[in-house]
């Protein structure tokens, strides 16, 4: 058995390329009391992981210079000394960039691969997937026939959120910042999309929602936010998913708000996906079998090779992945991908 | 039988007088079928009426010239064309200022008297009450030992949610604008009450929430709800009942608080006491029993005659009133109050 890693050697000041990044054999994982070995199988390369490689604070923790890059994995077990996993295990979690690595049993989650593709558990069936699931359906309870509205609606969260307000027969609104996202957004079922860029947000969202809104699913905060409130209906819910139009602006001013919730009776409601980790199982099932069915859909671009990773990654930042970039590392020994 | 009326007969420029109102001889109503004739017995005189006496739109319908003004009230039923209605009923609702009058049964509601004096419908058991009630248990939800911040903490709801958040076994904070509120708050039973005139509501806010904000019951909005939302705790609940301070300013405008919520995971939710309609009994059943028991307490000045209601509606900008001020028309034929 040999080991590979892929180590941050050098902080990027622009675009990340093959000088900042090392492969480099690695040691043998020691297997310790409760921990498991786990072999990669599957790792997600994302955008966010840019900024970890600066210095310095940011609302992420940077990576550590000469230390394995890391981040959403798919893996399986292959050793274990810990009762809650067994070889052949498929798990997830935010794994080092490494072949075989040893993990706390605790630090992963186990996936169940008869509810769809395991690469599904890095996105669809994954924290994007239930962070779309709970916040539209716990926080928003979409009923048939009412109005959603979408910001960052061909986003990873976003596209999820339009297709699951489809499928529980609600009339769809996605706001979307370019022609090419207007038109994924529209083949994903929604009734109207506006652009943004080019359209004035207040009277097309008037024009695109004349019965008003009923749930209001918030990716992006700032302007767009500001013409959807005074649209909301009599008890109106609004999912506050993201606010990233204010994640790097020190004291963002707008409209104050809270006379259009007392008008309406409107609710708004922040979250993370994690407050809902005791219902995980219930949001894979409805995902999973939504997706059999074929009324999810989803787009990867899989690249193959751990030493192909660096290039997957860097690809990013120059458009060539369409939908989730992955990297396919190994062939899982017992279940099919 | 003869009847009088208080109509309005010229729209004051700054503060109403006599000259403003004028009682006059009215007639003798008319009974229709589905409809009731009451006599006047309690009537509540109020700041926002000035308001009302204003020409041209505002929040509120303008009363019409010569016209009666129009207010909460109490009345007795004395004459019923209406099987919802039985002679000898109490009722409360917007009555015109007039002795005598015809109202259809559905524009009142009637009162148990063996709830409280039949005064309380005019503020503790009745619409400042509910709103109370509603707003802090049903979207506050407080439990023992958690912190409740109550801004408007010395006005009608807001002194009785104090009172109601203490009976829930929470720690109070108020925030007021005078040092008497401070106090009247303090005596109503708050842990702490922050003088918003003079002290900086950000820094007394922090020191009398080391433990966080839990639950904020907003009546103002503005600056001071400024100064709570970075002190949300995980899961925290914004009641949001008024926005005082924007309602009057044009395009008002703060920091964003969107990224507040997503970072506690915590609930802004607008309400106005109607949405509980169909939950008054068990709203008036609580409020009663703890003002049988001594746990709520409410400050009524009561002025007697009809023809003091004009000096009693005046004496409100002068400030002559402690509490709620009321005015005693008749005494109920079968009821004490």
């Amino acid at each position: 058995m040999k080991n590979r890693e892929i180590l941050l050697v050098k902080r990027p000041d622009g675009e990340p390329t093959d000088e900042h990044l090392s492969i480099e054999e690695a040691a043998i994982p020691a297997l310790s009391d409760g921990e498991a070995i786990v072999r990669l199988l599957y790792v997600s390369v994302d955008p966010y992981m840019r900024g970890r490689m600066n210095e310095g604070k940011s609302y992420v923790e940077p990576f550590q210079l000469n230390q394995p890059m890391e981040g959403g994995a798919v893996a399986e077990v292959i050793e274990s000394q810990s009762d809650k996993l067994q070889v052949g295990d498929i798990v997830t979690g935010s794994l080092p960039w490494r072949e075989y690595t040893a993990i706390a049993a605790e630090s992963v989650r186990k996936i169940d691969p008869a509810l769809g593709p395991v690469t599904t558990s890095l996105h669809i069936l994954g924290m994007t997937g239930l962070t779309a699931y709970f916040g539209l359906m716990d926080i928003g309870r979409p009923q048939e026939g009412e109005t959603v509205v979408v910001s960052g609606a061909a986003g990873a969260v976003g596209s999820t959120v339009v297709q699951i307000a489809t499928i529980a027969g609600a009339r769809v609104v996605g706001i979307a910042g370019s022609e090419e996202k207007v038109q994924l957004v529209k083949q994903l079922g929604a009734d109207e999309v506006i652009n943004y860029q080019t359209e004035d947000v207040s009277s097309a969202l008037a024009e695109a929602c004349p019965n008003g809104v009923d749930i209001y699913f918030d990716n992006v905060g700032g302007d767009i936010s500001d013409a959807v409130y005074p649209l909301l209906n009599k008890f109106a819910r609004i999912v506050q998913c993201g606010a990233i139009s204010s994640y790097n602006k020190k004291d963002d001013q707008g409209p104050r708000i809270q006379h259009y919730l007392i008008k309406s009776s409107a609710l708004i409601k922040g979250f993370t996906v994690g407050d809902y980790r005791e219902r995980y199982p219930e949001g894979l099932q409805h995902l999973s079998k939504w997706l059999q069915e074929g009324k999810l859909t989803y787009e990867e671009t899989i690249t193959e090779g751990f030493e192909n990773i660096p290039q997957a990654f860097f690809g990013l930042f120059t458009g060539e992945n369409i939908g989730k970039q992955l990297v396919k590392v190994n062939e899982p020994s017992r279940f099919g991908s």
